[in-house]
């Protein structure tokens, strides 16, 4: 494959870019978005991210080394070109496939990758403590954080540029790569403030002219205070008054395509004191038109056809995220207490029809989980019904607020937690696997997860009529595109016994309720004759049913798809060994520590999670412990 | 007592304030003051901040109706004066006492408390969520948010800002009350920014001399463009840019405790359109001499004396906070690669010391959880020694950052987190009982809790040499007051039996091993004989000795200071249950649901936790659950 590209072809790594003309180098950044065209069209990718920060790679290889040199990438989703050049060219084929490369930073997988990422606006906080670090060693090299327009809407991000502006330290370089848009076009104040300063370049001149204005009527005199109101007042007329307030001084903004001008301004700030914010416009899915086109599409895609830029077929069934957002339109339209907040995940939250038909009902609240949680904590006090999106790895931002605004003051807040259990080729900082076992030590919170989309559909309607906090937690991906029918009411806490057996009992949680079924047809030709029960409230348990299960099974199972330590299977122990029963138990789930990414099958077959593997771990789990047990 | 007061005891609540003269409500104020250094003299409280605010909630209550309005008090630690005016007179007595009036807002206590608060930096986000709920309805009142300057600098505040300037409601305002200070002395760009505005007020005259010079200068042709130039740069010589950039009308600064002025800005305020910020100057501690003095140490206090503002003698055992931070300085003086870091905690979390003597290797980053933690991983991976010390609650703050920055980087960050378990007054927003389940279920993470303050001081020096993400946890109050000896290492993952007895065997974890081995002595009055172990490492568990234990002995009993759900008896039900045993497990801990605030002692009484009614509990389980058992 390489072959087809002139000059990437040539050069080994970002030490070559010296060795090359003004030409070859355009003509590299040609090269490397064929190439990243070309990788993810057949393994999906972050391609939009990656291709608007190619020039801002190259420049920032130019200008600095990244032995020496630490450079933080929010996100990033945004290092596909950062990751050809140094050292992973070959390897780039295997992004996010199964033991190959990671679509995010990864402090394991290259000494280049200065700090691990996935979740935004954490580039600031961790650059700025290696600067620190550095400082206190006397190491004189860089330290560069790249953060998008999006991830500056976050708190943390915040958090980080109050700090850095306080602690002062020079070398010490945030670069504002500013697309005008985070996965969604971003919303706040922030963001009408960026769009502001682009368009005050306009003022630079008028602003020349005053100046000459106030030295020829004060005179001398007037000389002095008006350098002490320079002072105070610098930047009025130049852009990026609040990071200079902050204590950093604002360049920019610059064309962030205009590769040999980003150079040079690096080159120049190298030696300027305190911390320095480069503001840089680039565009998202640059270089590639159906991408420049639909930028909110081709953010992070799956497989596509790069000729016609058409995604590739996969399943008809719908996935969760829509069956959510379609149920929620649906109920939205009878009850106007209805709202709905997400933290910059409007399309992938499927929530874009409901913002579409009622937008004074819809809050698309940035890049702020914390902020989100106490938001709908704020509409629910005042008697509406607020639906809180969250993907399940960021509700992790949004803990305590979970627990202190909303379980502590029992405020009737739905949290739908999208992409929950493995969720595949964005890996670990994306499974949504812990979510049960945090959720279910803070009191007053009801956990269901549905076994398919017709629960999803039953346990929103149950949960908005519920009066109480109510997290609703369904994995990524598609369901089983069963017939979906009207609303009905799930009575709280209960669970649902799919089939009658004896002697072993599966407890199935969410996605692997319609596994148990199938894990069962297989015990079935083993002899064994499975209870199989759509555990389908974590919290409360059906109390009752699982009393009824464990007085009249010995072997108890328990699926889920999050972790072992404290989850689903954690709780059946508790109440086992709390209610003095005696029965074996056998816990199916995430074991104790990281998972990589790789697609969902992979994964779970390694962690013996398929169905085969369940059946010969549950067969066997019975002769052992049970040797008296008359079988066939 | 009310007959001192000689306007508060005439008036019933905030109504009253319509009726009284403008000298009565002065008096009023002198009276609120007394009233609060009277009772927390006696029950201890945030005296500080609440006498920083009488002026600015007596204006409030003239200027709003809080039947109609909502108000918002972040942290909530500053309405004393708000809760004895808002019918909690006579209750006000039992502030922070056992089933009295909590320290914080509280919305289960009062019809007045809008919101529950204890964590900072939540007010903006929750009233702007009630604002666009009553703009949804059509309810024309106000909402207004009445924030620290220390709250500030958390992102969520700035999340919530941001928000703000983006929706544009009218009818809302937030007050920042700037006091110069949160709990610590502050710190931040944003801090230093605050100052500045209070210094650029001697500018506004040649603001106007500029204007009218500029009027001269370019006639009327100049007048449009320098029109448009005002516009942009509105602001610029008046304070508050930055809230002014982020969409907010910003007026101040204004002296706090000029009670009509405060009412009458928040009059004129009612009509302007789009957010308001009235930037309030307040003085902690104001009208208390040793307050106004000692702003740090009155923030919140112990019961004193109000006459020598000296504070009453409790335990002569030093804190567990101080005892870290001693054995912090005594290894970082060996070490030149320990540093410190506090999200403003730096005297609760007794750095005090070390701050003074390694300023360089300090950092208090401000109220900034987030950042805190992902900025110890930037140094660790600089080569540092990173201690990152929290409130245990406040750690929830910090959950995702923990989980991904740290853990998942597998990065050698030790997390001293002071609090643990149930902390008394302060009640359920500061009770740190959730850390131990939701950090058991993160991968990668080395948990210990120590028995007394000497293992404190090993399991500091263990896990700095460690090179492992490890998270130390201790109770808030004074430790034993046992000698303290040279540091020694703690074998990772290794529990210590303290008694060897037979049949029952107490798995007992931090402040309870004590207590496990006085419950063994009245068991043994009672005919058992219980082998006690200190489990002083939840994760990873001591497996061998666990398993040894689990083959000796029928009877298993946890004890932990945190909630059951998920907790280290929940991690020891898993390993009954998954390694097959058939023990009998009876757990203590913290059951699911939020603990109110009272004496630590009255609380775990309550909840059976203390030593005879443990006694009693594991006495009558033996019994009942083995009635073959000889006992005796």
């Amino acid at each position: 494959m390489m072959g087809e590209f002139k000059v990437l072809s040539k050069i080994k790594n970002y030490k070559d870019l010296k060795n090359l003309t003004k030409e070859e180098i355009t003509d590299l950044c040609q090269d490397i978005r064929d190439y990243i065209i070309e990788v993810t069209s057949i393994n999906g990718g972050h391609i939009g991210p990656s291709l608007g920060t190619v020039e801002l790679t190259v420049a920032l290889l130019m200008a600095f080394d990244p032995e020496k040199d630490k450079i933080v990438w929010d996100v990033g989703h945004q290092t596909y070109a950062y990751k050809i050049l140094t050292d992973r060219k070959e390897s780039f084929k295997t992004l996010r496939q199964y033991k190959g490369i990671s679509g995010f930073s990864k402090i394991k997988e290259s000494k280049y990758d200065h700090f691990g990422t996935g979740h935004s606006s954490t580039s600031i906080s961790a650059a700025l403590g290696m600067r620190v670090g550095k400082d206190l060693k006397g190491d004189e090299s860089y330290t560069i954080a790249v953060i998008g327009d999006g991830a500056m809407t976050a708190g943390q991000a915040f958090e980080g540029l109050n700090n850095a502006g306080w602690l002062d330290p020079s070398r010490f370089i945030v670069i504002l790569n500013d697309n005008q848009m985070s996965i969604s076009p971003n919303v706040g104040a922030i963001y009408t403030y960026f769009n502001k300063i682009i368009t005050k370049q306009v003022f630079q001149k008028p602003r020349q002219k005053l100046k000459e204005a106030i030295n020829k009527i004060f005179g001398d005199q007037g000389v002095k205070i008006f350098r002490k109101i320079e002072e105070y007042t610098k930047g009025l007329f130049a852009p990026g008054i609040i990071f200079e307030e902050l204590g950093f001084t604002y360049v920019g903004p610059i064309d962030g395509h205009s590769l040999f001008d980003l150079e040079q301004t690096l080159e120049n700030v190298k030696s300027m004191r305190g911390p320095i914010l480069i503001h840089v416009i680039t565009q998202k899915g640059k270089g590639y038109k159906f991408a420049e086109e639909n930028p909110v599409v081709f953010h992070g895609v799956s497989p596509f056809d790069k000729i016609s830029g058409i995604f590739n077929k996969t399943s008809t069934a719908p996935s969760y995220s829509k069956v959510f957002g379609d149920a929620l339109v649906e109920l939205a339209e009878k009850d106007e207490k209805i709202v709905a907040i997400t933290p910059a995940m409007k399309e992938g939250s499927g929530l874009v029809e409901f913002a579409k038909r009622f937008p004074n009902r819809f809050f698309d609240v940035g890049i702020a989980e914390q902020h989100a949680a106490t938001f709908a904590g704020g509409l629910a006090l005042e008697g509406f019904k607020p639906v809180a999106a969250y993907y399940s790895t960021f509700l992790q931002r949004a803990y305590d607020q979970v627990i202190h605004d909303i379980a502590l003051q029992e405020l009737p807040v739905l949290f739908a937690i999208d992409r929950g259990g493995l969720v595949g080729d964005d890996g670990p900082t994306h499974h949504g696997v812990f979510d049960i076992a945090f959720l279910r030590l803070v009191p007053n919170i009801i956990i269901a997860a549905p076994k398919d989309e017709q629960e999803l559909r039953d346990f929103l309607y149950t949960g908005l009529n519920s009066g109480k906090t109510f997290a609703l937690r369904y994995p990524r991906g598609n369901g089983y595109g069963v017939k979906l029918e009207d609303f009905k009411e799930i009575k709280i806490g209960s669970w649902e016994e799919l089939v009658s057996g004896r002697d072993v009992a599966i407890l199935a949680v969410g996605k692997y309720v319609y596994r148990a079924l199938e894990v069962k047809k297989n015990l079935k030709l083993k002899g064994f004759n499975p209870t199989v029960i759509n555990a389908r409230f974590i919290k409360p348990m059906d109390e009752e049913l699982l009393k009824r299960v464990l007085k009249t099974h010995e072997f108890i199972i328990t699926m889920e798809d999050g972790v072992l330590n404290g989850g689903f299977g954690s709780a059946v122990a508790e109440y086992i060994l709390d209610n003095g029963f005696s029965n074996k138990l056998l816990r199916f789930g995430i074991p104790d520590r990281f998972i990589e990414h790789g697609k969902v099958e992979i994964l779970e077959k390694d962690l013996g999670l398929d169905i085969s593997s369940m059946t010969d771990k549950i067969s066997e789990f019975i002769v052992k412990k049970q040797p008296a047990l008359n079988i066939a």
